[in-house]
C-alpha cells in the first residue's frame, strides 16, 4: 500500500510522509528528531524505527529534503549553483539496510554574494509544481528569511536576512525583553514606513523601545521591534519586491505580517502555506528522481 | 584617615573608592554584589559589610552613581532632562545606619527621541573636571553605546545604540557563532566602509558572513560581523560625529575599534579611560553636594 516515502528532516525537527502510487498520503508521521542532534552514523537507524512498518520485500524508494543533506547531515547533498532549477541532482546514500534507497535532494548555492539554501528549495518546487509559468519573487519568512528571483522555472537569484533569528534573541534575551507589551497593527505600519526610508535609524530606534518603556510606559514595544527589524529587511531588498509579484511562502503569524508589512507600503501579495508546499515539492522529486 | 567614599555600583559590579581630604584614593574595593542580582533592602547591609572598618563616629559622607539609583536599585534617583550638567539633583538615600549619609548621583533623560543614561553621566562630568571648556562630542562604547552633545558643560542630546549586546548575542548564539574566525584590521575598515554607505544592506551582509564561511572557507568573520554592527551606529549618529571633535570615553579592545572605525572614516578621536572618569565624576559630585 505505501508506495514511496518523503521525508522533511531539518536542524530541529523530522517529518514524514508514506505516499500511495497515487500521490496521496496514507500516513503520518512527527518527530523532534532533528539532525541537529544526531550524529550522522544515527540517521539511518532513526528513520527506519519510523518507517519499519510500511517496508516489505520490495526496495522502498525515499526522497528526503534539508539539513539531513547537509555536511554535518547524514550524507553531504553539494548545492547546485545558481540560476538553477530548484531540483536536480539529487544524491544517493549508501545506506546498511538493503531494503530502503533514499535520495537527498541538494541545497542551492550563489558565488555573489555568497548565500545558501537548503530545504526553501523544495518548498519552491512545489509552489512550482501548481505554478509553472510563475515569473517573479518568492518570499519565504523564518528565521532566515529568503528572498528568492524566479525565472522559467529557476531559481535565478536569492538573498537571505536573518531577522527571525535576531527577532528571537532580541525579544528573549536583551534588555528589549522588558518592553515588549502588546501587539499593535497601527505602530506596526507606521513604524515600518520609517524604517524603511532611514534604515540607518534602526539601531538607535531599538533602544528608544526600552526608553519610551521607561518614560513614557509606551506599551506596544514588540510591534516597534517587528517592524525596525522587517522594516530593515524590506530596505535591503527593494530590488527584489518593489514593482514584482511577490509570493510569500510561510506559515501563521509570521507570513501574516509579511503581507501586512508589504500591504502597508503598496505591495500586493499571494499568500501559500510552506507545509503544504514541501510535500508537494518532494512529489515532484520523486518523479524526477525515481521515474 | 578616610574622609568619604565613593562607589560605582552597576547592574553586574560594585566599586568602592575611600578617599582622604585631600582627594587621594587609600584603599579600593571591588565586588560582583551588582544591583540586579540584590533586593533594595539587600543594598545598604552589602554596602556597611565592605566599608565598616572606615567608618568611626564622624558621619561618613558617601557618593554612589549607576544602576543604584534605578527604579530597581536601592533608592530611585529621578532622571535630569536634557539640555542639563552630568551631574544636578543627587538623592539622600534613607538609611537605617545614622552613620552613613549616602548620596546617590540622578541619571539623564531624553524627551525627544526618548532615551536614558545612568552612570555615563558621571563619567563625563569626570571627563568635564579636566575639561571644562571642551565643545564637541563624547562617544563611550559599550553594551549600551552612547553618543553624547556637550556645549558649555552640559549634556545638550545623546543618542544610546545597543550595539554590544547584538554583538555578544550574535556572536554567542547565532548561526555567525560558527563563523568568526580571526580578526583582520583590513577587513574591518573595508567592511566598516562599505556598510556607512549601505546601512540598509547590512542585515543581508549578516548572514553573508555565514554564507561566505561555507562556501569560501571564508576565515574573519568577527571582524566583518563587528564592522556591520558599528558601521550600522556611526551611519545612525552622523549628525554627532562628522566634522565634530570626538572623543572616546571607553576601555581596552572597545575603544581602539571605535578608534579605528573613526579614523577609518577620516575622524580624529581622543581616547580616555573610562574607570579613572568614574572616579573623576565623583570627586566633582562630593565637592557639589557635600561642600
Amino acid at each position: 500500500m505505501v508506495d514511496w516515502i518523503a521525508v522533511d528532516w531539518g536542524t530541529s525537527n523530522l517529518r514524514i510522509w508514506a505516499l500511495d502510487a497515487d500521490g496521496n498520503v496514507v500516513a503520518e508521521k512527527r518527530s523532534d528528531e532533528g539532525m541537529g542532534g544526531l550524529e550522522p552514523a544515527a540517521a539511518e537507524g532513526v528513520l527506519l524505527s519510523h518507517i519499519e512498518a510500511w517496508i516489505s520485500d520490495k526496495v522502498m524508494p525515499i526522497i528526503a529534503c534539508g539539513m539531513v543533506g547537509s555536511r554535518q547531515g547524514w550524507q553531504e547533498a553539494p548545492y547546485n549553483t545558481t540560476p538553477t532549477a530548484p531540483i536536480q541532482n539529487a544524491i544517493k546514500v549508501k545506506t546498511k539496510d538493503a531494503r530502503i534507497d533514499v535520495r537527498i535532494l541538494a541545497g542551492i548555492k550563489q558565488d555573489t554574494p555568497a548565500d545558501v539554501m537548503r530545504g526553501e528549495e523544495t518548498q519552491i518546487a512545489g509552489f512550482l509544481a501548481s505554478r509553472p509559468e510563475f515569473e517573479g519573487v518568492i518570499c519565504l519568512p523564518g528565521t532566515h528569511s529568503k528572498w528568492v528571483e524566479i525565472s522559467k522555472g529557476r531559481v535565478m537569484q536569492f538573498q537571505t536576512i536573518l531577522t527571525g533569528e535576531l527577532f528571537a534573541l532580541l525579544s528573549k534575551q536583551s534588555v528589549l525583553r522588558h518592553s515588549l507589551g502588546t501587539w499593535d497593527d497601527r505602530t506596526f505600519t507606521d513604524t515600518l514606513k520609517d524604517t524603511i526610508q532611514a534604515p540607518q535609524n534602526m539601531f538607535s530606534a531599538l533602544f528608544s523601545i526600552r526608553a519610551r518603556g521607561l518614560l513614557e510606559g509606551d506599551n506596544v514595544g514588540i510591534a516597534r521591534l517587528s517592524a525596525g527589524l522587517i522594516g530593515c529587511e524590506l530596505a535591503g531588498t527593494t530590488h527584489y519586491w518593489q514593482n514584482r509579484h511577490v509570493v510569500i511562502i510561510g506559515t501563521g503569524a509570521l507570513a501574516r505580517l509579511y503581507a501586512l508589512a508589504l500591504q502597508a507600503i503598496g505591495q500586493k501579495t499571494e499568500d501559500y502555506r510552506a507545509s503544504d508546499l514541501t510535500l508537494n515539492g518532494l512529489k515532484s522529486a520523486y518523479k524526477e528522481v525515481f521515474k
